[in-house]
C-alpha cells in the first residue's frame, strides 16, 4: 500500500510511520512541527532524548531497507495538501495531525480558537484535497474516546440504534466532549461523516483511549536514535506514562479528582495493531466507520493502584495523593465503552501488568535527571 | 433591557433590532456587511431597494423615539467584541451574525472553509468575550431546523431522553445536517453546550425553520426606507419568498427533486415573537436550551401546492416544475419536529395562508422589473 501519515512526528504518527515502512509498504509521512512549538512555549521537553524528525528519518533511512519519505507542512496549506495526494496518490491516509492536548485547548482564548482552527479547518481541506485528488483512499482519523464523555448509557462505537417513540433510526452517537480540544475532534467527525455521505469518501475513525509505553518492534532497532516522544508532564503527557514517572521519581502519583473516573487506555503498541487492521480492512465506500480503541478500561484510582502495586513489589516508595480536579468532569460516572470491532478483526491486546509497567519504569529510571518536576502537576484550569 | 443584535443588517437581524428598540429596549445592533460582498459576488441583489445598514439607522433615529446604535465590525476581531460587551454590557445577545447560506458553504473549499471559521470561530470568540465580560447575559443564538437532517424519529427540541441496553440519559439530539453551513451550526451548539455547561453561561439555541415575509410592525412604518432585504436567489432566498417571486414573474416555482421533502418553516413575524418571547423568558445559569422555531411544516409540493392554489384564485398562471436536485438530501422520510416549547411560553402563530401569499405578492409584483432570473434557479450543486 501507498500510506500517507499525517502528524508523522508525533508520540504515535512517527512509531506508525516505521511500522508501515517495516512492513514494506511506501510510506510518505508529514508532520508541521507544530507540537515542539508548543512544547517550547510551556517549556516542556519529552523524557527521552529524542532526534529532530529529520534526523530520525535520515537514521532510519541509512538503515534500514524500506525507506520512509518526509515533508514539513501544514495541513492548513490546501495547495501543498493538493500537491502531495496528486503526486503520491495514497491508497491509506493515517490522519493524527491535530493539536492533540485537552489542557492546552483550555488555557486561554488564543489557544482554544488555535486548536480548533488547526484541526477543524486542517481536517476539512484534507476532505476537500482527498475529494479532488483521490477519492478512493481511505482516511483513518484519530478521534479520541472522550468525545463521548461519560454517559449513562453505554458507549457504542460512533453509531446508535435508537427507539424513540416507538419508531428506529441508526443515528450518530451523541458526544458530551470535555474540552475544545474535544469537541474540535467531534466537529472533524461531523463533517467526515458528511463527506463519506455526501461525495462517497470512505473514512475509520478511531476514537482512541490513553495510550501508554514507548516501546515498539522498531524502536528496538534502535531505542535510542528512533525513540519516539515520551511526554509526562501535564499538557501533552498520558496519564499512566505520567503516573510511572512520578514513582521514579519518588514523586506521589497525582490523582485529578476522587479519582473515580474511569477511562479506556491502551499500550501503544495496540495503537499500531489497531491502525494496521484499519488499513488492510478498509471502509467501504460512502461509510463513515468508527472503531473505539482502546483495550482496557477501569478508574484513574485502579490505574494509580496497579502501579503502586508494582512500586511495592520492587520495595519502592509509591504514593497517591488526590489534588483538586483542574478540568471539570464527572467523577462518579457509569462507564461500559465497547470495543468489539477491532477485537473481531483479530486484535490480541497487549495487558497492562507489572511487565508492561516495568519496562516503562526502567526507561524512564535511566532519565530521571531530566525530569522538570514543575511540568508534572496541572496549571491550566477549566474554571478560570 | 440592554439587547446587543449580532449580524442586525441581514434578513431577520434588521427587523428584530427595529422590534426591541420599538418596545423601548436600549439596542446596539452590529454587522460586518459580509452578506453583502457575498452578494456583490454573485451577482445577487435583494428584490427591493434596501437602503445601507448606516442610511436605515439614521433613518430610523429621525424619526423613532427609541433609538438603535449601530457599530460594523467582524466577530473574527475579539478585541472589539470585548471592548463592545464590557461598554455595552448586554442583558441579551441576539447572535444572527454567521454566514447564512447552504448552497455558498458547499461551493467550493474555500467557502466551506470561509463559513466555518466565520462561524464557528466568531461564536467561539463571542462565548470567550461574554465570560470575561457580561457572564450574567443571555445569549439567544440563531440555530436551523435544518441541523437535525430528516431522522426517522420525532426530532425533540435539541435535546433527547434515550433509553438504550436498559439504561437512561438525556443526551444532545443527534445531528446529521445536510452542508458545511449546516455543520457549521452543529459545531456553533456543541461549542455553546459546552461553556454553558463548564463555565455556567445561559443560552438558548433557536433551531429555525425557513423564513418567509417582508412585513414587520417596525418596517411597516416606513416599508421602503426601513425594508429588510428580500431574497428570491437561490443562494440567499428561502424557498416561499423565491415561490412567490417566480409566479409573480410567470415563471414556474422550481421544486428540487422529487418536493416530498418536508421543511418546517414561520413567518418573519414570528421569528420576532419567538425572539422576544425568549428574550423575556431567559435561560437559567448553565443552561443550554434548544427551541424548535417553526409554526408550520409540510413537504415542498405542499406548500407550492398552496401558492399554486392563490395564483388559481387570482386567475394567473401558475405551474410547479420539478427540476434534478443540486442537494443531497432524502426526498422520502419521516418528519415530526416538536415545537412545544415556544408555544407554550404563549406564541400565537400566523398561518401561512392566501392572506400572506397575497402581501407578499404585492410587494414583489411591485418589483418584478427588478428581478433576475438567472438568479432563480440553482447553480451550485452538493456533488461536484
Amino acid at each position: 500500500m501507498r500510506i500517507l501519515i499525517l502528524g508523522g512526528d508525533g508520540y504515535l504518527g512517527w512509531p506508525t510511520s516505521m511500522h508501515f515502512a517495516n512492513k514494506g509498504h511506501k510510506v510518505l509521512t508529514i508532520d508541521n512541527l507544530s507540537k515542539k512549538k508548543i512544547a517550547d512555549e510551556y517549556g516542556i521537553e519529552p523524557l527521552n532524548r529524542v532526534k529532530s524528525f529529520n534526523k530520525r528519518i535520515k537514521l532510519w533511512n541509512s538503515n534500514q531497507k524500506n525507506k520512509i519519505e518526509n515533508l514539513v507542512f501544514d495541513l492548513l496549506n490546501y495547495k501543498t495538501i493538493c500537491e502531495t495526494l496528486k503526486n503520491f496518490k495514497p491508497d491509506t491516509i493515517i490522519h493524527y495531525a491535530e493539536q492533540p492536548s485537552a489542557p492546552y485547548s483550555m488555557a486561554d482564548r488564543e489557544k482554544a480558537v488555535y486548536t480548533q482552527n488547526n484541526n477543524v479547518i486542517g481536517n476539512l481541506n484534507l476532505l476537500f484535497a482527498i475529494k479532488k485528488h483521490c477519492p478512493h483512499a481511505h482516511l483513518i482519523k484519530l478521534g479520541t474516546l472522550g468525545e463521548y464523555g461519560t454517559p449513562n448509557i453505554d458507549i457504542e462505537e460512533g453509531w446508535l440504534n435508537i427507539e424513540h417513540n416507538g419508531r428506529k433510526d441508526r443515528v450518530l452517537f451523541p458526544k458530551k466532549p470535555g474540552s475544545f480540544y474535544h469537541l474540535s475532534k467531534v466537529h472533524d467527525s461531523a463533517n467526515i461523516e458528511f463527506a463519506c455521505r455526501i461525495w462517497g469518501l470512505k473514512c475509520t475513525d478511531l476514537n482512541q483511549g490513553l495510550v501508554y509505553g514507548l516501546m515498539t518492534k522498531e524502536i528496538e532497532l534502535d531505542s535510542e536514535g528512533l525513540a519516539t516522544s515520551f511526554h509526562y508532564d501535564s499538557i501533552f503527557g498520558t496519564i499512566i506514562n505520567r503516573f510511572i514517572t512520578q514513582i521514579a521519581c519518588g514523586k506521589p502519583m497525582t490523582v485529578y479528582g476522587t479519582g473515580n473516573q474511569k477511562r479506556g487506555f491502551l499500550n501503544i503498541i495496540d495503537t499500531l495493531k489497531c491502525v494496521n487492521l484499519a488499513a488492510e480492512n478498509p471502509a467501504k465506500v460512502g461509510e463513515f466507520r468508527v472503531f473505539n480503541q482502546f483495550t482496557e478500561f477501569c478508574s484513574l484510582n485502579e490505574m494509580a493502584m496497579k502501579i503502586k502495586s508494582f512500586a511495592d513489589n520492587k520495595k519502592l516508595v509509591a504514593r497517591i495523593k488526590n489534588i483538586k480536579n483542574p478540568r471539570i468532569e464527572d467523577e462518579e460516572h457509569y462507564y461500559n465503552p465497547k470495543n468489539t470491532s477491532l477485537l473481531s478483526l483479530g486484535l490480541k491486546p497487549v495487558k497492562f501488568d507489572e511487565k508492561q509497567i516495568e519496562s516503562i519504569f526502567n526507561t524512564i529510571k535511566g532519565n530521571t535527571d531530566r525530569v522538570n518536576i514543575d511540568t508534572l502537576d496541572p496549571n491550566i484550569k477549566w474554571k478560570i
